[in-house]
């Protein structure tokens, strides 16, 4: 499976290069893995309160292969490219699309490392089996 | 008519109080005007390539009610307050929904006042009638 | 007395518009702020841990008058335009700089109101004494 | 030759976490390059209308070491890890410091990939001579 969200981009999210700034292409990133855990039901405070535990970002690689612009649609795939018993590492791949949703260019590549630790003391836990579940749902 | 627009809280929006970040109201307002204007027919490419001009942010007032918090859902209103002849004000009142949509409290409310100008030497022009035409019916 | 903060453009702070993000003129705001409180020796995690009290925004009026670009060297001036009980209200004027550091035009202007609240139950309490005492130099 | 440049964190840096946001570790490396490119005499401006060409982004691998939080002072060391023909990459390691400057953690490590443009037509073209050999000082 492969979670999908779109992102519009906005002035906030441009520099004076006329395309979308570097660092943002990591806060549509956030907003990727987030929904993403929303959509299969362990949105961020439920980890936290429930499964005593947070996802820590370790680890970035991003590659920038063509510059997004203002006004542009994007569509922002996520999948987990590795999962282990205390870390997994997740895939984003972001894309211009066109009026119709039809993807015209990939814009980046990311890969996120992720260590699951408990909210008490931040050391590294077991990723809780109920999310492994869900997460292998969306292995590559 | 009112324009709405739902906007999610993410970590790339608060600070290290715990609320969003200030500043990032007027992001929020700015997606808010752009996806108004896109849902009147005049997005910002359209203004300067088919019109000639752009709207440009010459005042903002802004009262911080309420703050907003991680994974909040909002919904910032937009309306038209004032309609002149090179200017007009926004008006952007931004509210915490629940689950089901339903308003619970006013986070902040804004006012943006813009002027029309002219995209080859920036100086205040008329706001074109077809625009304002449309506007006219977000007028409170 | 006036508190002088100088800043650089750099991409981050800029727009698609090639100018300075309007929403990034309050984070120079709030930098000149906490710049301010360091040097009269009222820092964010003093006023906290000592006084009990933290600042809080609660209205910005600002005004853009010219825009800052990618590269320029910006200074902000910060005063203090009223003080009251509970509450006073900053002065933040952003000015552009050349390379002898002498003012070339005014780029906004910035009034914010805060309020003084007890970091227990966030109820508006009086601003500390020796704060006020160190403020009233500010005065414009 | 190592180039260092001191950054101060601010709530605009912070998430609600209490910690500096992942992606903004990013915005400091773009601080970095820029005062690097600044102390060695071919800022963005220079590059550009001097020499015809521009850096760009094209990958960055980022550790996330220790965590940074507001008011914290930091130093980041940028320096040139490799120096091809079209492309270099600059490595910076992101300190935190104490009140007389030394280094107490290291908060993170980026590698950064840039590629040397022509402002034409955006295809890569030889880092010229001149910008070559200032940066061979910074090679570690």
């Amino acid at each position: 499976m492969i979670h999908e969200l779109p992102v519009r981009v906005y002035y906030e999210d441009t520099d004076a290069g006329g395309v979308v700034y570097h660092a943002n292409h990591l806060k549509f990133g956030e907003r990727g893995r987030t929904e993403f855990l929303r959509a299969t039901g362990f949105q961020n405070r439920n980890l936290h309160e429930t499964l005593g535990v947070i996802f820590v970002v370790r680890h970035i690689e991003i590659d920038y292969l063509k510059t997004a612009h203002l006004d542009d649609m994007l569509v922002l795939e996520t999948t987990i490219s590795s999962l282990k018993n205390t870390s997994f590492t997740m895939h984003q791949a972001l894309f211009r699309v066109d009026k119709n949703g039809a993807k015209e260019a990939q814009i980046s590549d990311m890969k996120v490392a992720l260590v699951c630790v408990d909210t008490k003391d931040y050391k590294p836990v077991r990723v809780p089996e109920e999310v492994k579940d869900v997460f292998q749902k969306y292995v590559e």
